[in-house]
């Protein structure tokens, strides 16, 4: 359905499971006069589980400082009798978005044709490279910045403290696109549960580089492509989503990273469009999406 | 997750979508000391449209006759306020499910084996085929009857005659897993929205006799399968599951049917499941599914 | 495989089955030094039908003038003697590609990404609309004309003929992304097998206007698309691929339209990559296509 | 196609890659009035790669001492001339299948199912079984052994002994239907690249013991299965085939289990297939599967 997004917020909850929360968070959004248009629910274990809930509202008039003052409400008269980790975002205000790229040009230009054809809430702000290659391309959509990263460990957080600069403000959500670097601890700490990354591989399978090659060599039949958010550990972050494309004997290595750059563009722009949709609660090294 | 299916009730509402719905039904389940397991809902449009919701929910001790007093409970304090359908189904009382079939037997085997694992939360009460030739194969499952359908209209209103008295008070749902009878309007009627057939072809392509045929003859490169609800029109009922596979020029009739034989399983198999798992609500001409 | 292009031919081969056809064409190949690449064959059936041939074949130090004595030479030493319909397509010179479209963009840059990418084997020559929307966005890869079209059938007839004079010597390939035009007869014939047109639904269900409302208000589960080549009977031509995504009861129609367009962005493109790289046989109103 | 079997031979080549080996094979075929039914090949490089081909032909009369002729003949005019491995398999006599089992039903009844239906080329002498539960489902197929294997590593050498013995002379194939058992060195090079075994998960993702669970606790949004030849290394050796199938948040280990078997039933049936229609050639740890 495509709403009119004026005036309608998403209240994201997490909270063990215990009996009376949706009753206490509906009572609380009938009494305000809120008009829930989509509302999920996932518990891991009605008896000592945890509960996770994605609701969107709707209601009438309501700006900025009616939010605060919602959010003061929700949390004397709902949150306050849980042990509930909760946000509630104005939908009329899209997350800030930067993006990461190096010199493969398919995840970042899937994601901003999307995000000029409507499809992603963003407000991209900026795309970051290590490489000047993708400028042009870049800039007919949004700012780019050319940021190199030296061979050092010392350069590497110089370049970061760059990125920090240029990014101050404007980074809710940051994607990397093919980003060949690895952020530090720091950058990863900054951002935590919000860098989505897209590796070329079904995870667990292929952690680590040159995934396809390795595809190649062990003589899979299907190859896939993960979108996780990135943690201190290699490829061992959160999955958001992932999925797999056939290949045969008759292809060879180029031809798996043809295909695998279909699945990536997709897998990745699913990732991102649900992270800004606010359908992504990370519990634990785990996700619940709520998918339509 | 497999819960214990002892107290646990299914509650599906289907009613003109208006403010309170939700914290309504889920403040009297609070009340009534409810402990919700899962919940889905979905609206047409929250301005005019309609609200169709599915909880399940366990209330330690709830037999019988507490299922009784809660539905009256329901009616007095919940659905008098707003235009409901509703129904409350307790889940340790599995639905009667009937299978009428002919020849062919891999629809009809598959929901047998199915069912054996204990993945069907079915009675499974009696198999009706208009040929003999599967009796053996049923009966190593559950009781089978031969009801020949003779060639005129009235052959058939005595066929129909025959298999209602059989299956008096021993059929809850329908399942046509490749039954080549078309049923007459009141046997239709008589079980509204509440027979299942399979048909061979992704619907609305195809309709009526001989889909593989036609779609050998069309080049079509998938073909498919549809799970439908029965009504009046031949194939037009609500759509419950469909799903496809893969074809290629070297592929003949044989083959579409062959292939085709494991598509019909898995999608007839699977809006079974849904069925008895009260997780369909027919809206129009159209299914809600709240599948997992 | 990624091949080295020149010196590299292929063969494509149509002929009323027969035993010899394999052991003279590769025969034939075998004297004349050709290194066969890929091979693929199909029979309708061995005895009395039809049979289908594609070999991709190296033959060091091959140009233009060798190609055409190769020619004059498979004629009289393979193809007389048996009826056969063949080209042999230089794979060093690609084939000339026009792309017609209207207002949408999502299948005309997929096709003009891939092909910057080095993905699909053309010479797009350029990109003709009726509507001058996409100037900006096509005139970063190739020259773009507008054609408007007027109402009336002289009006059209005008316009196809400023459409054959810009493509003039430039169009071995059609391509229809979304062109909201229906085409003369003429325009057909001239290019009778070589206009790709993408249709949004998996047909034939659908055929004709606004396929993603119908299948809405059909309550279908899977959307799809379909790369036909365009005959004079709308929607009726051959099909070289379809593909389908699943939907569920919460999409609405723009939401159909929206996940819809990412299916008929690949379907086309694989479509047209494959009549590009020569794989696909026209048998009537089917088609033959040797995939990997 | 549903051809006729009587007659009809498979010829399976592996060899170096040069130029003229299809033009020798196809001359041979054509010189002793072969029809060639279907005709599959590749090479993983035309210059210093391996090339493999399989044909299906049909030699009127050919019984199965005219095929030890050709045998002889093949030698003497073809494979001579080039190192071929290579075998001619007549497809009127099916290969002799031994299934093993554990507790678990599903990947054997749909073996077995598949097998009645006549969709499985084979001749099933017996199921051998370490546990005696499924005795009475397979005894309305085929004879059932039950071979019970002790704790130490000279029990599995007594057992496996025992099925020597039973397998004598009917064993050319033996496929592992979720058998919880791991063969010895000797067994596996006694039927070198002529075990199949189902493994529950995608490989390389979750090799050994338990992958279901470890699937669920990583988080993974595609479960899947893989058939692949047994070698030494456990859950190492040429995969045939693979699939997945979506899950979510909601689904639980059981869940993924239950969901798990019907991907494993497919993958399995159709490796299986495809080594009794001899499909699959193995190349070092890889396969070349000629699918249609």
């Amino acid at each position: 359905m495509t709403e009119s997004k004026e005036s309608t917020v998403r209240l994201l909850i997490t909270c063990p499971d215990q009996p009376g929360i949706v009753a206490a968070v509906s009572g609380f959004l009938h009494k305000k006069n809120a008009n829930i248009i989509h509302s999920d629910q996932h518990s891991t274990d009605p008896e000592g589980g945890r509960f996770f809930m994605r609701n969107e509202f709707f209601l009438p008039g309501l700006d900025m400082d009616g939010l605060e003052t919602l959010r003061e409400e929700f949390t004397n008269e709902v949150s306050n009798g849980f042990i509930m980790d909760w946000s509630l975002s104005p939908v009329w205000k899209p997350k800030k978005m930067v993006i990461l790229c190096s010199k493969v040009d398919h995840a970042l230009m899937e994601l901003l044709w999307r995000w000029k054809r409507g499809d992603l809430e963003a407000d991209i702000t900026m795309v970051i490279s290590n490489h000047p290659d993708l400028r042009e391309a870049v800039e007919q959509f949004v700012p780019f910045h050319y940021v190199p990263v030296g061979p050092t460990l010392r350069d590497k957080v110089a370049a970061e403290d760059k990125m920090f600069e240029l990014m101050e403000g404007k980074a809710d959500l940051v994607v990397l696109a093919r980003y060949m670097q690895i952020l530090t601890s720091d950058f990863v700490a900054k951002f935590s549960n919000h860098i989505i990354n897209i590796h070329h591989s079904f995870l667990p399978a292929f952690v680590g580089a040159d995934p396809y090659r390795r595809a190649y060599e062990r003589g899979v039949k299907l190859i896939g492509a993960t979108a996780h958010y990135v943690t201190e550990e290699l490829d061992e972050g959160p999955i958001i989503e992932q999925d797999v494309n056939r290949v045969t004997h008759s292809h060879d290595v180029d031809d798996l990273k043809r295909l695998g750059a279909d699945i990536e563009r997709h897998v990745l722009a699913r990732a991102v469009k649900w992270h800004l949709e606010d359908r992504v609660i990370v519990d634990g090294n785990k996700t619940i999406v709520f998918r339509r």
